[in-house]
């Protein structure tokens, strides 16, 4: 596998057939959106949605790039973190949009992270019933994961994105240089979705992280844009076969169902997902070699190289097993209150079991945590 | 054409691959809904959303009809009028339906008019990024035009369904007999768009109604059920030949770019969307002769049996024409200010001009209203 960047960007095709778009992976993106844009035939006026922490770093550069170009764009701007994620943060920019002249020919950028990402998609979702949606990730996670794939949405206060939609962007921009500026603690719990990608689906992948992860975690830009080129790969095959996770796109929720359970027994608060995620994937591997016939080999190369990227692989002794259970079975991925986990076989191939019993989950349990 | 209603309930399929569903016309089918539910493979819990008008009337009966079949319905009432088709009432459901334990495979059920049609879509579309939508339309207007097609949302201050999504049912029930209650003026409004569909695309259908208007407008079961089939199989073909309105589904706005200015000067109170739609229909007729072709003769008949159903024909004074000119460019339909007019070239055929002058439609509106 390659592993260097050329000067020009690299694109990655989800094919989804009229709906299918490009993701652009490269440097100096952000500077050029006005002629990246320029195919998809938008028309001359936009909002940008963005946060308090992104807007400030790289807003005033995408609007004056897009001026350049002709096309003039409104910043909206929320307020950073979970909590704008929201039926309330929601309404109040589509309430905004009537008044800002736009039509059906224009369009809502995401610049910024998954919450802006999903937020701003299900504006452009729902806004005249759906216009044109460009995605501008500035995080690991949404580079990787959140802006490929069409999951927009928002929280409740009764879950984690419980309303939403399946909407498309036309375009996502990665624009790898927007990654200097993210704070350390966020690049690792990105880098958890990264691992997961090869541990699910590609074990050369995998093996390219176990070398390379700490030019990764070093940000050099070769490498991030290599890891992000072939994460955007993987999801966009997955996704293409399986737009609306009827199947195959369940293997992409690998330790969510733990992971999950422990960031809604936090409430979402000082547990980033990816870091929900390494402990969920540590013990779906363990799980995996009990039920799956994964090797106790493989297990241990998963949790040991999550552990190199400065992940936790372990519950910590806040988590009480029964009540790690109940959340698990609150979750909307569980049916009839069964559980799904995803399981692997070996590295790079993973199934979906609903065969999990408690006792396994309990003997594993108490084999990690304690 | 047939116009004898067999006591077998008649089926319309509309054919949009993965997301066909079909439409079944005849009477006494809330009671059977259990039964004809049954091949959806549902879920044992939904929700039915209806307003204070036809709830009182109808729910309890459909409720017990599913539940005999085994399916749990929980009721979600809202004020009747169309302040409901709001974000605000959107949410008010949305952020209750965790709370009743429903999963993927629950479903909405809409039992009403437009508004709660147009609401309960919005909310299954976008709870768990969509579940199954049921419609059991109980107006005429419901039964022809909105519950078919896929386009749900809410207005907003600014205007109407400006937020939504198109999202297919899978199953409309269309049964007639909830017509028996539906208040005369509300009847004649719906009526107003059953001739739209001969008026656009059927020649033959027109000249039917021109013949059995009357039955309809006394209710007699055969001759509604006959008048819902054809509207739906127009309808049904358009959309499945164009389901996001980018060409031929507009022909369907035949009426509504004059239609709409009007309900948006009187903020949609005192006139309905038929009655307003009869006027804008014949002004349109009138402008089909001078710009399309259309025949002084089919344009008299259009006007005609829409006077003779008890719609008015003509603009009252209180319409300015510079008003309602404006009025017409804020549409959403409008393309950077240029209004998009359907014309007749002759009765069953309809085609979309951007070439409609401000002088075209003076000279009109001064022959039609003053």
């Amino acid at each position: 596998m390659a592993s260097t960047l050329t000067g020009a960007p690299q694109r990655v095709r989800v094919e989804l057939g009229e709906r299918s778009y490009d993701i652009i992976i490269g440097t100096g993106l952000l500077a050029r959106a006005a002629e990246l844009f320029k195919p998809l035939k938008l028309g001359k006026r936009g909002v940008i949605v963005t946060d308090s922490n992104v807007g400030p770093l790289y807003d005033a550069a995408l609007q004056q790039a897009l001026r350049a170009g002709g096309i003039e764009t409104e910043i909206l701007d929320v307020p950073a973190g979970e909590p704008s994620k929201s039926l309330r943060q929601a309404n109040r920019l589509l309430e905004h949009l009537p008044s800002l002249g736009l039509d059906r020919r224009s369009f809502v950028v995401a610049l910024g992270g998954g919450v802006v990402g999903d937020l701003a998609g299900f504006i452009a979702a729902t806004y005249l019933r759906g216009i044109t949606f460009v995605q501008v990730p500035t995080t690991l996670l949404a580079l990787v994961d959140s802006s490929v794939g069409g999951k927009v949405g928002v929280n409740l206060p009764q879950g984690k994105n419980l309303v939403g939609s399946f909407y498309q962007p036309r375009l996502v921009l990665a624009d790898v240089d927007t990654l200097k500026s993210l704070p350390e603690r966020e690049l690792r719990s990105g880098f958890a979705e990264v691992i997961k990608y090869g541990a699910v689906r590609d074990a050369k992948f995998f093996a390219w992280l176990e070398r390379e992860y700490q030019r990764v975690l070093r940000r050099e830009p070769d490498a991030v844009a290599h890891a992000v080129r072939c994460c955007c790969e993987i999801k966009a095959d997955i996704v293409s076969k399986d737009e609306h996770e009827s199947g195959l796109r369940a293997i992409l929720n690998f330790g969510h169902t733990v992971g999950h359970a422990m960031e809604a027994l936090v409430d979402y608060e000082g547990l980033l997902h990816g870091e929900a995620i390494s402990m969920g994937m540590c013990f779906a591997s363990k799980l995996s070699v009990k039920l799956a016939g994964l090797s106790e080999a493989e297990s241990k190369r998963l949790c040991a190289l999550l552990e190199a990227s400065g992940l936790s692989t372990r519950p910590t002794e806040k988590f009480d097993m029964n009540r790690l259970l109940e959340a698990m079975r609150l979750d909307k991925k569980a049916r009839n209150g069964k559980l799904r986990f995803v399981l692997l076989k070996r590295l790079g191939e993973a199934v979906v079991s609903e065969a999990v019993t408690d006792a396994d989950i309990e003997e594993v349990f108490n084999v990690c945590c304690r």
